[in-house]
Parts: structure tokens; sequence; C-alpha cells
């Protein structure tokens, strides 16, 4: 059984970013939170990122998450694409690091699977299974809404399993359970 | 003329990471500290990033910079080496986005440029040079230690110049100058 948490899930792409919060109560699932930045409409490539730090301030903030959650796409042909990708991660990572609170990554198959039970779900399939397991009233008017939230939710059902994605809790807790890997 | 100012420069890279704080006072270079921290003794990806933040956060508190110049190599062939640079300089960025200190990023070539008058200067050729303008008793034991410091001199040196690198003055600022670009 897990405790009651509160998950603030991010897909910080580089034309939209995707958010959800969800939480937990007694093993069911809350929907706090959902909303997308179209990052697009924002020519400037820093005003972007500066975007994408602020809003991920202000939900933690708001929301004061147990857990971050995600969604980090690690596979790429262009070099270039993948420097932008990797600012936009590093910066909503850096977001959650600066309140201690644990980042987990997941790619993005891995949602999927987690979410429909198939790891080549569509947008739309992922949409409806979220709609089902939450109970909301209707799919959010932008689909890419829901990738935030996709990420929370599959944060959650992966919390109860053995350890399989990438799961960090802060430099602190870090040095303090590996005193001799952290000499600099 | 120069107003006094305190420059942090930061060369974030995925193995090593390379800092230098000057203070200009009355046109004159004085360089408060250079340091490098060596993240490949750190096996964890997340944990280097987790460093990154935290050295430059520390920095920023210590020295109160009034600019941040980082050294960012946008051209590369290798995708998933270009993810995690990436994710290493929006870390970087996102710390002194944080405290809405103005964020200048430079191409490696450049810096050389801007410090020896040769874009393919050599790291030592670079050191050398440093060594003279900063009236520095001897080389830094690891030579990584003047990548950040050659971006915070050669922020300086750019300063008086007309624009020709990428500056950044927050999400605040932008706002202000940008009220039609900014609808999300």
């Amino acid at each position: 059984m897990i405790k009651d948490k509160i998950i603030l899930g991010i897909d910080p792409g580089t034309t939209i970013m995707g958010y959800g919060v969800i939480q937990i109560i007694d093993n069911k699932i809350n929907m706090l939170a959902m909303g997308s930045i179209e990052l697009n409409k924002i020519e400037d490539h820093f005003m972007r990122l500066s975007k994408i730090f602020e809003r991920t301030q202000y939900l933690i903030n708001e929301y004061k998450p147990d857990e971050f959650a995600i969604e980090a796409p690690f596979m790429g042909k262009n070099a270039q694409s993948m420097l932008k990708l990797g600012r936009a991660q590093g910066i909503s990572m850096a977001a959650a690091l600066d309140k201690d609170i644990p980042v987990t990554e997941y790619a993005p198959r891995k949602i999927k699977q987690s979410i429909t039970g198939k790891g080549t779900a569509s947008k739309e399939q992922v949409a409806g299974m979220l709609v089902n397991i939450l109970k909301l009233k209707a799919l959010p008017k932008h689909l890419d809404a829901t990738d935030g939230l996709a990420v929370a939710v599959c944060h959650y059902f992966q919390m109860g399993k053995p350890q399989s994605q990438k799961s960090y809790s802060g430099w602190g807790a870090f040095v303090k359970q590996n005193p001799k890997r952290t000499k600099s």
C-alpha cells in the first residue's frame, strides 16, 4: 500500500509542456490539476526554458508534491534537437532538485505501457484510459495536457513495483548513502 | 566604460565543470574564485546534475554575481551526448534564472577568440593569456578550472561591444518588453 502522496508529472518538450498533479488518498487517485503551455508561441529558445522553469516552480509551490515524475525521451537522431530537449529536461528537474523532491524519469514507451498495457498506444488511447482511471468528465481540449498527467499516473502505478526506472532522491540523500562515491 | 560588476562564468560539461568568478572595479579585472569539479568521479548521471546545480547555487549565493556567462557548445554529432550536455547546461542556467541573473551563452570558439584573438587556441594558450590578464601567480593545477574563468573574462570583454551573442535577462524582463509574444 502506497502512503498518501501528491505527485507532479511533467512532460517538458520544446514545443509543448504538459503537466498534471494527482493526489493519492487511500490508494485512490484524484486529479488536482492538468494543463499545458504552448511553448512554440514563444519564439526565443531561452524564454521557453524560463517559462518551463517558472511554471514548474509555480506547480511545486502551489501543490507541494512529494514526488516528481518526468517524461524523458532519451533517444533521438538530431543532435541539435536533443541538446534543446536536454536543456528543457534539465531546467524542469532543477526546479524539483531545488526543493529536494525525488525525481523519477520515464521513457515515453514505459508511460504508455503503464497506462494502457501497450507501449505503442496512441495519444488518444492514453487519454481515454486516463479519463477512465481518474473518472474525468471529458477529455481536455488539448490532448497534450494529458501527457503530464500520464507520467504522474504512471509513477503512481510504478511506485509499488520493484524499481525498473531511473529514480533519484537528491544530492543530500545520495551523499549520505554513498560517502565514498562523491569525492570531488 | 563598464560599471563595476561581478561575473560568474560556468563551463558545465558532463565530465568536468569549471567555474570562475571575476570582479570588475574601475575597468580592472580581479579574480575572486576559480575551480573545477570532477564530475566523472560521480557515476550517476543525475547525481552529476545535482552537483552542478548545487555548486552553481553555492557560487551565486556566495559571490552574488550581476551577470552569468556560460560556455555552451551547441554542435555535436552524438545525440545521446548532446542530451546529457543539454541537461547540464539547463540545470546550470536554472540556478541563475532562479535569482533573475542575466544569462549569456558563448560558443567555445568565441571564448578562445575573445581571450587570445584566435578561435582555434589551445587550452594552454587560453590559460596562459588568463595568467597575464588576471596577473595570476601561477596556472591552476587543473587546467580545466580555467574554462569557467575564461567564459567570465570573455563576457567582460564582450560587454562593451555590440551584441553578437545570445543574451537573456530573465522571464520577468522579457514579459515586460514583449507583452504580445508571451500568450500561453
